[in-house]
């Protein structure tokens, strides 16, 4: 589906004219100093700053489908996982670099496709692409991107940093990546069943998105900053919720209670679950992909978020011995499980 | 050829369970504040240097093949291609990320193996893992490393500074590792025509190692430090002399004149080319996979090197429109050619 009428093989070009080829429309915006094009890139670092490394990996048929996932999109979403990890450290991301492994099956123009995207990412989120590799496979794709970023040390947000008492705040809206994946597979599925029949995404538009153009939460770090709120703890949602609560409770040593009816789900991924029977709030609490960004912060800020409309504040910090709970709806106290999706 | 006795399958421990096993053992020993265990790493630059960045991606099948290819010496030059990289630079290697996709015919205990030849690695080089990502694929082995280094600016050698004049060197010898190369795949076909023959190794340990369990050239950096040297122009030899000729030729608008028997080749190299009919000179030109460091110094810095026994000087820098030559052993000019291995 990828595609295009048009199709130049791979190995027309080489592999250092292909990374000289997809990298040349590329501009450097930041402390960079050497990109592409020696033995290694040359950076820069702010003085007085940390810097934040993270790296991510995609694999076809694991963690996309390109029977519907866009070359241009994959690009794009390859690069925001990655970006989202920096900013979940309250960090700013500044470069990347972005291996791919490919099998003979992909032209040219799909890999085109694939760092047009990198490139819209690289510009909306204002980072350099500093180095890559390519290489063949022998089936299939893969992306690894790993990136850079800065903060001052006092403003890093680790896992770990959650206190007793302390409030539990969540970005935006969670599960819609997940509907958005089962949206997808579903139209795959009555497609092989009847190639004829379209798509029926109506009304879908914003879980689609979620899926397969998710965003970094750049803004929500901003955010933070204007309103002078410091959190005690960050990580990024790309596991579930769930998933989430259990490993800042673990680093931090704590225990964590969720208010169900405060988890933030959006309309369309809650009519969407119910169409298919499944529980909105089991597609927050174990969906993943959502990225939006989980975080802690002391009592003394609640009023600076409490109306804020980017912003849930959606459950607290126990004790560790009091272990892990959700309040239902209905008011009872269940524990919680955590099932976030992994790789294995 | 690769699995244990026992076998324990990687799915019985889930991605962050493997990824905390694998890492358990390693130390952190340079300026790294935070390692594994966050949504990014957190490093402290020192102050006043550039940060350097590399990346590389080893494909099964393409780069390396596990018939013949010990998983912890795999680990190990996964480690050290990247590193070589950052060495190239003339920077010191500080940490390192390694992603791994893999398919389910791997067991923990190979996966083991080869983080096993991770940890060697960053044991000998002095480097910190920081990070990284694992994965199931649909087929094969994949490692993707980037490696972060550290140096004064003044110090960064890149590949654009050879001038007219000056002199060619090129550390330790060439053509070895894919003379091992051959003969380790002649070996696995005699092998699979006729699985009771043992492997004819002997007398070529040297090769073998070249190719198994290559280095990074460290002490080099190190070596030109003390001489009080600052190579004008620096790049690692992984595609073959001819090609990173060319490269570097190219990055610095220069010409380039080898001389033949100036090109340092080891008696087993020689021997084993001889016994199979291949130019001991091609192999050093094309073979790739050496990781010696090849660099430019000013003429003044000749009798510093002259006698020493970790350098060759190979040739020496033309203006660009002399081109690209070699002088054969019989004193005649012949144009170069790239005829570097490419991963296409």
């Amino acid at each position: 589906m990828f595609e295009n009428a048009s199709r130049t093989e791979i190995s027309s070009l080489g592999e250092f004219g292909l990374i000289q080829h997809l990298t040349k429309n590329f501009m450097l915006k930041n402390n960079t100093l050497k990109g592409v094009g020696d033995d290694a890139a040359v950076i820069t670092p702010t003085e007085g700053h940390k810097t934040v490394v993270s790296t991510d990996l995609l694999v076809e048929g694991v963690h996309f489908d390109l029977s519907y996932f866009p070359m241009k999109h994959l690009g794009y979403k390859a690069v925001v996982v990655n970006l989202s990890d920096i900013y979940a450290m309250n960090a700013t991301p500044k470069q990347i670099t972005v291996s791919l492994a490919m099998s003979s099956r992909f032209s040219l123009e799909a890999v085109e496709e694939l760092y047009t995207g990198i490139q819209l990412a690289c510009e909306h989120y204002q980072v350099d692409l500093i180095g890559g590799d390519t290489s063949s496979s022998k089936q299939g794709l893969m992306i690894s991107v790993t990136a850079i970023g800065e903060a001052k040390e006092e403003a890093l947000a680790y896992r770990s940093g959650a206190k007793e008492n302390e409030l539990l705040v969540v970005s935006g809206d969670l599960g819609g990546a997940y509907c958005g994946y089962q949206l997808l597979e579903r139209e795959k599925r009555v497609y092989l069943d009847n190639p004829s029949v379209q798509p029926d995404l109506v009304g879908f538009d914003y879980i689609i998105e979620r899926q397969l153009k998710p965003e970094a939460r750049k803004d929500i770090i901003e955010i933070l900053k204007n309103l002078n709120i410091q959190p005690t703890s960050m990580m990024d949602v790309s596991d579930g919720l769930a998933s989430e609560c259990f490993h800042l409770a673990k680093a931090s040593g704590v225990g964590i209670t969720l208010y169900e009816e405060k988890i933030p789900i959006d309309p369309s991924t809650y009519n969407f679950a119910r169409e298919l029977d499944l529980d909105p709030t089991l597609c927050a609490l174990s969906g993943g992909e959502d990225y939006e960004l989980l975080f802690t912060i002391k009592q003394e800020d609640f009023s600076k978020l409490e109306h804020h409309a980017d912003f849930s504040i959606i459950g607290f910090v126990n004790e560790a011995t009091a272990g892990m709970h959700m309040i239902s709806k209905s008011g009872n106290k269940h524990p919680l499980q955590a099932q976030g999706w992994t790789a294995f």
